[in-house]
């Protein structure tokens, strides 16, 4: 925080707040606030009816509380006094919902407010032992929904139905939750990469995109495999080919010490080169963790080196508007020097 | 937007947004805003990848597209420069993360900002027949899952298997996906009302709380049950019947005209008289429709008036800490009025 000229972290609930309290929550309209000074120690300022839950998960032990009845304004503002001085600069959390910055703004207009991703990001970037213990279990859960959800699928099936086998799937595996509305995309939804899913029928001849993930205490996992409905023809099996090529050069460059904007350049050669560069719309992959997105981005004009510890996906695709789309996802970890994949399930074409 | 002084929205992936455009999308770090100027066209500035999506379910033309290449920061600039005058007052979304506020702060810091709640809250606030038949719907859905959850719900088994029977059962009947993770907190969990569902058995003489929704085309449900576990103590059993008391008494409450707090006071008073009031920590109700928790809120101190077309949970709950819980929920909607259930299973003491 010295180094980054912050006075104060201010966090909202999520990965952060986790990160650093372990209590975890999701936003809401309710002031729920980690301060953390500079120096001296943190405090939660929580509504009165999360206490005895924050209590037993959190091992912060100064906890301002209010009621649903009480005005929030003046709660934080008594607060903010007692931590920080008169003109502070406060790292606000990255993802904190704008209301409680405009709070902020309104009660200290003299305040400076910075991201507070430059001071949590290079903690969260590189994951622990522990933190990698978990997210291989997590991608363990989605490898298996895959094998097992591509068993029961079937022509004919709509696309919500294969997303209901993918989340029960994952539930029954020990799952916490879906990390995000599992991606389905059948025929023409296959080329929106982030499509959801739809009523559309499974039909011969298509290509689908089967894109999910789920949180295994607080770590996500995040795969992408495409699967063909019966005999697909010549076109879409080039383009599984190269994105297949793309994902196993990104996948190679991924070494210790080069810039994460060389591993999305080696997926995007591979592709131009095939001649389907202006069909891979979105960068090669993102950082995982606590977050499905989280630094490091890997996309072109990012040169942060990859460390021991990044861990993030790769993922390139290729859409053509109106017919198909393939994309091929695999969470890695830079460990002994270079990429370990924690997906294991088939890159193959599956043909149900 | 003239009345509350705002030369133009700055909206975020959510239910704003969806609201004005038909464009529902999770937020997430990428730029993604939708500018609505108090005068002029709306327009929307989207990631590439999104584009072929927000042109297909948007009637929104007016669309600006950024690379993951390129920096959003410049091309934010100059779409703002277009739409707003020099010094503007900017109303932004609620729930828009604080990064991007960060970033219209750093590049136009000479710009008044606002919580666009004050513009969007007023229109939302009042469903429409098309919304309350959706909601219905979700009600129904949550309906029952309860009926069909409970005929399967035993002794010794885990709060997360029943967490995972309320969610099949709810996209099997046709939920687009889960509101929020649900709460089934049995015997002391009960008593935390936040919790979500953990590894604890159900045990003969426990009360488990249920509270669950789903999501059903974009619309909110939202219910609490309590059941018991065998036969349960006179005490377990006179909770029930105070907390049970107060929730008819705030529904008969809610009648148009009357102040929000008025509902709340009707549910607080039966359970003050009951002498159990301390442990009554939370409001009696949060408006419901997009989002979980909207307006308008039931609590002390809203003098807000009940107006037809107006939805909302009445939720009052009583936590013993360490021994015990009971909330029961329902959404009503006033109509002709009064207030209508939503919710239609029943308020009985189910016993498994």
């Amino acid at each position: 925080m010295s180094e980054k000229d912050s006075d104060a972290l201010f966090l909202a609930p999520g990965p952060n707040m986790y990160y650093l309290s372990a209590f975890l929550e999701e936003p809401s309209e309710r002031l729920l606030a980690l301060i953390v000074p500079q120096s001296g120690d943190p405090l939660l300022i929580v509504p009165e009816l999360y206490e005895e839950q924050v209590r037993t998960a959190s091992w912060i032990e100064n906890i301002i509380t209010w009621k649903d009845s009480q005005d929030p304004n003046s709660v934080l503002l008594a607060t903010m006094k007692q931590v920080v001085m008169k003109r502070p600069t406060i790292a606000v959390d990255s993802q904190m919902w704008s209301r409680f910055l405009l709070m902020l703004l309104a009660l200290m207009p003299d305040a400076r407010y910075l991201d507070a991703s430059s001071v949590m990001n290079p903690l969260r970037i590189k994951k622990t032992s522990e933190e990698i213990a978990l997210m291989t279990r997590s991608a363990e859960i989605a490898d298996t929904a895959f094998t097992e959800t591509v068993r029961e699928c079937r022509e004919g099936m709509t696309e919500h139905e294969v997303a209901a086998k993918i989340v029960n799937e994952m539930r029954r595996l020990g799952a916490d939750s879906v990390g995000f509305e599992p991606i389905t995309g059948s025929g023409p939804n296959a080329a929106l990469p982030h499509y959801r899913s739809g009523d559309r029928k499974l039909q011969r001849g298509d290509l689908v995109v089967l894109d999910y993930g789920c949180l295994y205490r607080g770590y996500h996992s995040d795969i992408t495999r495409t699967i063909a409905v019966g005999e697909c023809d010549d076109e879409r099996r080039k383009v599984y080919s190269v994105v297949r090529s793309a994902q196993e050069k990104a996948y190679q460059a991924a070494v210790e010490g080069v810039e994460a904007q060389s591993v999305d350049r080696a997926a995007r050669e591979t592709i131009e080169a095939a001649g389907y560069g202006k069909f891979f719309v979105h960068r090669t992959g993102h950082g995982i963790g606590l977050e499905i997105h989280e630094e490091p981005y890997i996309v072109a004009g990012n040169s942060m080196r990859l460390q021991e510890g990044m861990a993030f996906s790769v993922e390139p695709g290729v859409y053509v508007p109106g017919k198909c789309g393939v994309r091929i996802e695999d969470i890695v970890v830079i460990q002994a020097g270079k990429a370990r994949r924690l997906n294991k399930c088939t890159r193959e074409l599956v043909t149900i």
